[in-house]
């Protein structure tokens, strides 16, 4: 739940001014989001959500996030388009954050997703990296594999506090994956934080993406290597076959994956496992527990990358390409 | 900030169905209430608040809230109205909680309260009061003065803590409240908690009132004590005479004021501001800093109450009755 920064009505009527939607009805801030604040605003025109940008987002970014959902929503993609104001500058200022206002969603995220979820969020992570491939800007990922290590160092030695262990068995994964991070994949936008809170449905089919906050450059596949650890684990820590091959079919489907895409899934998936371990890892030491942040436990990433260690192939995850042998 | 308790999507389209409003569209926890979790609702039948009733809340008080809602609503006040359902039932449940749907009001809360809106509070105040007269039910207040040693017992030594001497001023306070206490008052139901961020405005005026989850049996015009207290202080610790004047005024115009209830105004507003002190002293001594709830400075109402404690009269308030001599 995020709401940072608290918006004087005067304010927020003088920012909404600047745009054709009517007068302001009413805002409230909601739980959504945990880099910025946001409110849902009601005008005379319609349902929007307002975005202030706090600290951990960079300014700089700004310009790349505004313009990626604009360049997504112009070729069809459900994701929230920045409101156009009459003086055409979609970032503005408020409460001494930057600010922008956005339509609104329909849809839910779904707390417990089934295959059919998974298939759907597969074809539509396929369908983002299609729609992006023209999109001029970019941004480099700075939770790719070159910045695992300062992230690493930056937890000290407080790693073996969590688990016994952990500080040996990261050094070593890490060790493994810088060693051999593939550098001749395809690439591209990718969202990077695709969760299931990320992802609306309606009456049964995916109706929208949203929080493009991570949103980068990269290997392609790798934002589906996230997705699996994302979306197709158990409560219980299992793996679900059944999710894996719909959520894999499913990008399959709209971007067919090459062979070299598929060989590298498993070794993306032990670092977009690494990846959360580390930045959990890193909260979970450096955030004091009276903060209003709710962490996450690391550990459950660390059970992820020791599966994805143990996945020989594609197959693992239910997933055979159509026409391969067996 | 509140969102307590988290509710599943099949949970609520299953709860929905009892009522006719369409199908869910979306659902968002707002940051609205600090007793309760609460959910803006968008279906195919307008947008709706969704209350969840938490621990705090006494299920045995939800009747006396939800019938006294419908009773102001159906006599043309402001406030969120029960949905009905087609069972009648307007209380269900939902995620084990009790839960209730109500309609949306449109307006905002004022962060900067003007003269002008605390005269507008005034007379909703004793519009509230007029339009309760004839409700059934009834509810004591468990925060009125018969309350308070019990709550100030609570506290324990730990007063001196906050502030030096506070446990000999608390008690001396008491005891003076608790023998010259008012006890031939005009009563009724009281809404008893008031305060800005209850107030809706929109277009300059007052639009509704939200949060009766105080709202009990008592002096009305220690209601009026309340909003003395809520309103009309600036942010540096002076009580504004403009505001108060325009607050009492509004009231008195609305539903005349007697010369005892103005008379003991002074009193009950001392009364006020230790009961506020009370509720925040236990909760900054008994809340640990760990908690997502923000504490709120007792001392805030420690100056309040000193400061009622040296006024003479209404006329210190701003107020002078009309015909009265100067």
């Amino acid at each position: 739940m995020a709401v940072y920064t608290d918006v004087l009505e005067g304010d927020l009527a003088a920012f909404l001014s600047r745009y054709d939607v009517g007068r302001l009805l009413s805002y409230k801030g909601i739980a959504e989001g945990v880099e910025n604040s946001n409110f849902l605003v009601r005008t005379e025109g319609g349902t929007f959500i307002l975005t202030l940008y706090e600290k951990r987002v960079d300014r700089a970014d700004l310009p790349f996030f505004i313009g990626l959902l604009e360049h997504l929503a112009a070729r069809g993609l459900s994701c929230p388009l920045p409101v156009q104001p009459r003086d055409g500058r979609t970032l503005g200022e408020l409460a001494g954050r930057p600010a922008a206002l956005f339509t609104f969603l329909e849809g839910m995220w779904t707390r417990r997703p089934a295959a059919d979820h998974c298939r759907d969020v597969g074809r539509a992570l396929a369908d983002l990296h299609a729609k992006s491939a023209d999109f001029a800007m970019s941004r480099a990922n700075a939770l790719s594999v070159a910045g695992w290590r300062p992230l690493f160092r930056g937890c000290g030695a407080e790693a073996d506090k969590v688990s016994d262990g952990l500080n040996a068995e990261i050094a070593a994964e890490l060790a493994h994956l810088e060693a051999n991070w593939p550098s001749d994949l395809p690439r591209g936008v990718i969202h990077a934080d695709l969760f299931p809170d990320n992802v609306f449905f309606l009456r049964g089919e995916l109706s929208g993406l949203i929080d493009f906050y991570f949103a980068c450059n990269d290997i392609l596949v790798y934002d589906l290597a996230i997705c699996l650890c994302a979306w197709c684990f158990e409560l219980d820590g299992a793996f679900n076959v059944t999710k894996g091959r719909a959520m894999i079919e499913g990008y399959d489907g709209a971007r067919p994956l090459s062979d070299a895409e598929l060989a590298a899934l498993p070794l993306l998936a032990r670092g977009a496992s690494l990846r959360f371990l580390l930045t959990r890892l890193y909260d979970w030491i450096h955030i004091p527990d009276t903060s209003f942040v709710t962490k996450k436990d690391p550990r459950e990433y660390l059970r992820k990358n020791r599966f994805h260690r143990g996945v020989a192939s594609v197959a693992d995850y239910g997933f055979q390409k159509r026409g391969a042998a067996a």
